[in-house]
């Protein structure tokens, strides 16, 4: 007996300790400890129903089984299974309360413990398969980290309709602002051969909520929406649909001519309004559920209603005319900027968007980024959020890190997204939170949604970065719900994707809660903005300046001078802060009541201005960028801490990209202060590290054929 | 008791049926009975010395024990140990004899059983570390496939000195002609940050011998010689260094002006020379032990020493000059045919370098394409094999299949390479095999080396298709030995790939040893050549005809008339025949001597001329193609009665790819005999199947962004 125990133990060590390479994602189901009562419940199990779904949840059930304890999940009949998953009936009806059912709608999932006698059943319960699956998961969930489920049970339902995930993967594989490979859209085997991984792309989504993707990229090719490429998005969506994923496309505005062989796109033009009819009713025949388009239009290079002298609305409703008869909807992106940048940039959006508010079809939303200029490291939240109400208005965050130093920086963003959605816009008084206005609430919204930038491609990780992974998750989890909080994700993520050790999981949990703010501090500190390397955007390039507009540089953002940094954005400047409730322009206007961290994004500030801390504005700058350098120097140590608590293969990955982050978070120091000093003219505090190297050095560093295109 | 064997089962039943990527290609070590010695074996084996190599080993050692037994590989004392890893020394010449010893040179291995009463020890001895690292990998590998060593040991060693993989990688890492994928080789993350995936190339490469490998295409990049650039490669040399792999680049023949600001490259410029040298001693500073060059030149757009009327041996000797101090050496691509096309491109290469024999410096070797043309799906050997005697000639193979239908076509190109390196070249008279030219035993030279275009990418199994990993490994082992037989190589392949199964080797084997003639059915039976697509070569396209130059058509090559069809090489046409020796040109002359399988490759037919079916051409001809269709399809049905037997997701995957095989070799089926048919204006015989569409279908047929560039 004591030698199958020694050799139990062996084999599950082995098992533990053999290559993990990041691939199975949150859904690792490695094994727990067998004294649980989980082990038994997985021997009898009853799910109830027929459906490619159901057929889901048992293979789920499954898979978890295997990695759990090396078993199957073995089925029963339901009056012998204390697992239960089965949607609301009249059986049901006598042990969840109606109240409950009625509150989690299409999507969501009540669990529940009962207790009889000395038995103990869990109930998974839902209004669609869907649910069923989504409360299955979240139960899994409940096992792996160990957690018992709260006495009450759980009732749960997404706050918002569609959550979605943006690729931006050109056809032929190469991904826009990808740091992770390449497109895992093989779109050259599709429709004929069906990869695994499309599978598992579905499962990890699901695992999370989301339920849509945009599988093209927003600088569009309209072939996809010929019969030969709708073939293979049909064969992609047939994957996903299981798993309530609904597929939509990007919609390149001039198709018309393109694959239609009009010569206009025009949008009032009758012929252009029924080749997009025709064109979705071809769609729809392919892909029953297809989710519907998202446009970029009028915008770098885009074609748009702008050529034909047409607005946003009238170019939007085009499209959402064609997918209303079927059941489709248009996102219409926000991100619109003039070709000669008359004006800041940070206010076009707003300035074009505004007037058309109440003018959009009611199955078109439009898609806002988080703030108003693209994605950088920090941004104020976009003013259209509590500009427009009679628009529905959905967020787009960016999962894949263009600003936030690519593949190799560790940047849990879930930090950045809380930030945003929590930011109080006063739109109808106090507490009229960003989160509020995309779910709806604020403006009585039906239609709803979010969107994520994607940050996956073909490494074996799909993230390029381990801990990119955990800001795919950390988006799912905030679509679902806008109001959770990040260092819950950031557990449950830890604990789901590597290991229950608590030493591990508390002290990599603060290092990732951190790792947003160090990240702002050694690139963009004080709100500071847009200074990065040309093009690519790998890299600080503070000197960009003279290009063929001006806001692609940096000279542009950042205003330095012998006299100071920073853009004034207040009535004295672009006043861009107008856009704003009048509650915070005028907070925000008044250097010593804005928050620091917006400080340089709004005004422009005299070098030898006091900060808060005291210290000068040259000082504070300096030292901020010295503690994110200093921060990512710590993080290695603490990683290496961690090394014997998760498999060596990930743990050496990790060590290899932490290191190469405090070079770079040294690269951007240098590069930035050097460069700002010669405004500056000002000595280094105390604290601060003098560079090896000189400016040129920094500007001459020149790498080539940098990932992202 | 009892209840934990049953665990035990369950547990390893759990483990075979997991997911398998394919990722560990033939190092899967999955579980093998536990009955066998082998077990006992992995608890006491003795491993001498102190090296990476040795680490190496114990670290194989340990991957294999947990996979076959899920335990780790236990490290004894010399005296204790049943298995002895060690080279050759004293106690060793105890056991093994001196002669077995001196046979094996520097890389080989001996393996021998040695039994002294109940005592079975295994000794596995060399006479350096990479011949323990071999010897270790084949005792794994007899382990694994459940293989008896033989009574009397095995002694072995390598025929061909140098066993290179060519990765035709760009820095961008697209890869032309790669088809699974884009390249492992992520330039931006090197040299910080080192993959798993390079180590685990490594090993497998190792595993079957291979010893070197050039990590940038042909079409060269001049970029790859900075500095910047060096420092990856070299990153990448110190990881394959322990596995006794060696890393080469090829050089862009005009890199002194484009890197060294020279305005020159001509081979005999006094400071072109002078760059090349300085520019060896900064690599051989970065790579010590730096293989040396692979050179493409003079061909299709690539710079060369005809750019200065300068020869090929002038060229190479420019760089074998710069490397030989440092011990390098330089691969020259015979390759070279001329951007007007004055003659039949299958004698230009013979023509350029046959007068250029005995002029290469002792380290340039010139590397020859199997056939004369470009790696079509079969191909007589070129004639450049015996035709030059004094200067040593390497071969190069294509393992990507360009020609061979991509990444969805299973074709175990084993046969076609040892149908080359089998044929009689007659140089010597008899027995002058292609295999013994270039293992340098027919005309007595040291430098042999051996090249396989990789076909090797970012696919999670590597190569796209799972298949496809057997072509690499098939590669390896014909490098190794080069008189192996390809059906000993499918099967050892299938069982350390997938299982012992009997059933399953035996069938899928077969399967595997029909497929290459299969594919050369469906595609150019009877020795047609050239006649797929233009440019992506994805599908048939014998209409292509009128391009910019002549022998890039489909139409020269074929030559399809109301008369016959065929490339006339005999006297009445280009006499290329008249570059093989006597005893095949007579012998090839005749339409009645050739080997029906280059008929056409040879001569131009009359439809109506009997063959040795009695069938007359147009017939033969198309049920060849029939024949090959047929087969495609049955390998369908064969691999189905396989499930059970293998994993579900190669199961699956492979389902699917002999799915598309079979229609697409119905698509090259109906093309080119409709195409032909115009021709011939006979109709199809008994047993071919009529097309169901017409030609024109077929050449409108014009699919996009077709991978490998």
């Amino acid at each position: 007996m004591k030698k199958w125990i020694i050799f139990y133990f062996l084999l599950t060590s082995a098992i533990q300790a053999s290559a993990n390479d990041g691939y199975k994602l949150w859904l690792q189901y490695y094994s727990i400890p067998d004294d649980s009562e989980s082990r038994s419940h997985f021997g009898s199990i009853h799910v109830s129903g027929n459906s490619p779904t159901i057929e889901a949840i048992k293979q789920e059930l499954d898979l978890a089984a295997n990695g759990f304890f090396g078993t199957q999940a073995i089925m029963k009949e339901a009056d012998e299974a204390s697992i239960i998953i089965k949607k609301h009936d009249k059986e049901i009806a006598n042990v969840i309360s109606k109240k409950d059912i009625n509150s989690i709608g299409d999507q969501g999932f009540v669990i529940k413990t009962i207790k009889s006698g000395s038995q103990t059943k869990i109930y998974i319960t839902a209004n669609s398969d869907l649910g069923l699956l989504y409360g299955t998961f979240k139960w899994l969930q409940y096992v792996q980290k160990g957690d018992m489920l709260p006495e009450d049970g759980l009732v749960q339902s997404p706050k918002i309709e569609r959550r979605i995930l943006n690729h931006w993967d050109n056809l032929d594989r190469t991904v826009e602002r990808g740091y992770s490979g390449f497109s895992i859209w093989n779109w050259h085997r599709l429709p004929r051969h069906i990869d695994q991984q499309y599978l598992d792309y579905a499962r990890a989504n699901a695992a999370i909520g989301i339920n849509g993707t945009v599988v093209t990229n927003v600088n569009a090719n309209s072939l996809v929406l010929t019969e030969e490429y709708l073939e293979k998005v049909a064969a992609l969506a047939d994957v996903f649909r299981p798993y309530g994923i609904k597929t939509y496309l990007t919609a390149r505005f001039s198709s018309p001519i393109e694959i239609g062989k009009l010569n206009t796109a025009d949008p009032l033009d009758p012929d252009v309004q029924k080749w997009w009819a025709d064109k979705a009713e071809e769609i729809y025949r392919h892909i029953p559920d297809f989710g519907g388009f998202l446009v970029k239009a009028d915008s770098e290079g885009q074609p748009g209603p702008h050529n034909y002298k047409r607005s946003q609305a009238e170019g939007a409703n085009l499209l959402a005319d064609a997918l209303k008869p079927h059941g489709g909807i248009v996102m219409w992106r926000a991100f619109v900027y003039s070709e000669e940048s008359p004006d800041d940039r940070a206010k076009q959006a707003y300035n074009e968007f505004k007037p058309l508010d109440g003018k959009f079809r009611d199955n078109v939303i439009v898609q806002v980024k988080n703030g108003a200029i693209d994605f950088q490291p920090r941004e104020p939240f976009h003013p259209m959020f509590g500009g427009l109400t009679q628009t529905p208005l959905m967020m787009e965050f960016q999962i894949t890190q263009e600003y936030l130093g690519h593949d190799t920086h560790m940047a849990f963003l879930s930090n950045m997204y809380e930030e945003v959605l929590q930011t109080d816009t006063h739109a109808k008084g106090e507490g009229s939170t960003v989160s509020k206005i995309i779910s709806g609430n604020l403006h009585d919204h039906d239609l709803t949604a979010i969107a994520g930038v994607a940050n996956i491609g073909t490494d074996r990780n799909w993230t390029g970065n381990h801990f990119h992974q955990a800001n795919w998750y950390s988006y799912g989890r905030l679509a679902w719900d806008p109001d959770e909080s990040s260092d819950i994700i950031a557990k449950d993520w830890l604990e789901l994707t590597f290991t229950r050790d608590e030493t591990f999981v508390s002290k990599i949990q603060k290092m990732m809660l951190d790792s947003h703010q160090m990240v702002v501090n050694y690139m963009t500190p004080l709100g500071l903005h847009h200074i990065m390397a040309w093009n690519h955007h790998y890299g600080p390039g503070p000197w960009i300046t003279d290009k063929h507009r001006d806001d692609w540089t940096s000279t542009y953002y950042h205003q330095a001078s012998s006299y100071g940094i920073g853009f004034d954005r207040t009535a004295s400047g672009s006043n861009a802060l107008s856009q704003y409730h009048p509650h915070l322009s005028e907070k925000w206007s008044d250097k010593s009541s804005v928050p620091e961290k917006y400080l340089l994004w709004f005004h422009h500030v005299a070098w030898d201005h006091t900060l808060s801390s005291g210290r000068i504005l040259w000082d504070e700058l300096a030292l901020r960028y010295q503690k994110g350098v200093n921060e990512a120097r710590n993080n290695i140590e603490t990683w290496q801490e961690m090394e014997g608590k998760i498999d060596q293969e990930r743990f050496k990955h990790i060590a290899s990209f932490l290191k190469i982050q405090a070079e770079e978070a040294e690269w951007w120091k240098n590069a930035c202060l050097l460069y700002f000093q010669q405004f500056s003219q000002k000595p280094f505090p105390d604290g601060v590290e003098e560079p090896e190297r000189d400016l040129n050095y920094y500007k001459n560093i020149d790498p080539k054929f940098v990932p992202g295109i």
